[in-house]
């Protein structure tokens, strides 16, 4: 993975504790705190036990979403594909992560099984310093999304947009620019425009 | 709603930084920090602003789904129901969060839509003490939901499950009985079993 992703998904590790967001069997949103056990050059780590229904999330759907809190209040959220790894690395979790002893001794940590985050796109957000800034990554072939909006050709340079944003992020231009670093994607730049200017960038 | 309940709603907005966890228009699970916002005698408060896809998805399915950490390492998660209410609740938040004002100043608040979670059920889980612990908890018409195993009569008598449990909270009987409250919820005592008689009591 490139340095940018690495750097995240070591954050991830450093911080440890997660949450993780599945989607059950009838569609709904699950959610529970989780450890990111494990951060190697391939992605991210976690173990859980075959009886819990976040396990059969897992595998029925392959798929995760993560969201931390940094200790300097800074936040990380994360959505990617996961599978099932062989035995071995609920080993290598333990040996990373002693307390897990504690918790499954002996043999029964083999109730666990550990799942590889193999692909996946996130991004890192400050909203306690001024300016806001975000920054987005990706890994295992994902591409980073960024989830803002861009003023198109339509605007008439008025500046309705920048006088709206709460953030004071839109320069004058033609068109005007969002600085999508210090964006908080609020869309209220979105709403003033009266030339309908403002999309966001992927609907 | 009953104490407990209101025990941790007001955990999760002493707590306040969540995950929250949504499922997009394609199915996939979606998970970012958020604030619970405020804590009332009829549930739980955020906002969020219209141009996120975070607004779209809880507008689009009704849902979310919370995780918090506690100070002191222990944890919740809830699953609810929610709906946009007035604009006098982005006031209410905002006087009772007033560092929302940096961050939205002025009118631009009213970007935001305050949410209400009316309906929901949770649970807390303390891993990190000696025995674990864990209680449900349910508001606004919803019921608590136990997502572990429970020994039915075909049980034999063998302790196979007893041996297997990680954190011992099983106890000789006819059948053989679960601690609910101090299970891990890791299925080893069903995969132990020789008689079939642990079943998950949620499918």
């Amino acid at each position: 993975m490139n340095e940018k992703a690495k750097k995240y998904v070591d954050l991830f590790r450093r911080v440890k504790i997660a949450a993780a967001a599945t989607v059950d069997a009838e569609g709904h949103p699950q959610a529970r705190i989780i450890n990111v056990m494990l951060a190697e050059d391939d992605g991210m780590y976690i173990v859980t036990s075959r009886g819990k229904p976040f396990y059969k999330q897992l595998v029925e759907t392959g798929e995760i979403a993560l969201a931390a809190m940094c200790p300097d209040c800074q936040s990380l959220k994360f959505t990617g594909k996961l599978r099932v790894v062989d035995k071995s690395w609920v080993d290598k979790v333990f040996a990373q992560n002693p307390g897990m002893n504690e918790v499954y001794p002996g043999e029964s940590r083999y109730i666990l099984d550990a799942f590889h985050i193999y692909a996946g796109h996130g991004e890192w957000f400050d909203l306690l310093h001024y300016p806001i800034s975000r920054e987005t990554f990706a890994y295992g072939g994902d591409t980073e999304e960024y989830n803002g909006f861009v003023i198109q050709d339509a605007c008439i340079g008025c500046g309705a947009c920048a006088s709206a944003c709460p953030q004071k992020c839109i320069t004058p231009g033609t068109p005007y620019v969002i600085n999508w670093a210090h964006c908080l994607q609020c869309g209220r730049c979105a709403e003033a425009c009266p030339a309908d200017a403002v999309r966001r960038l992927h609907p």
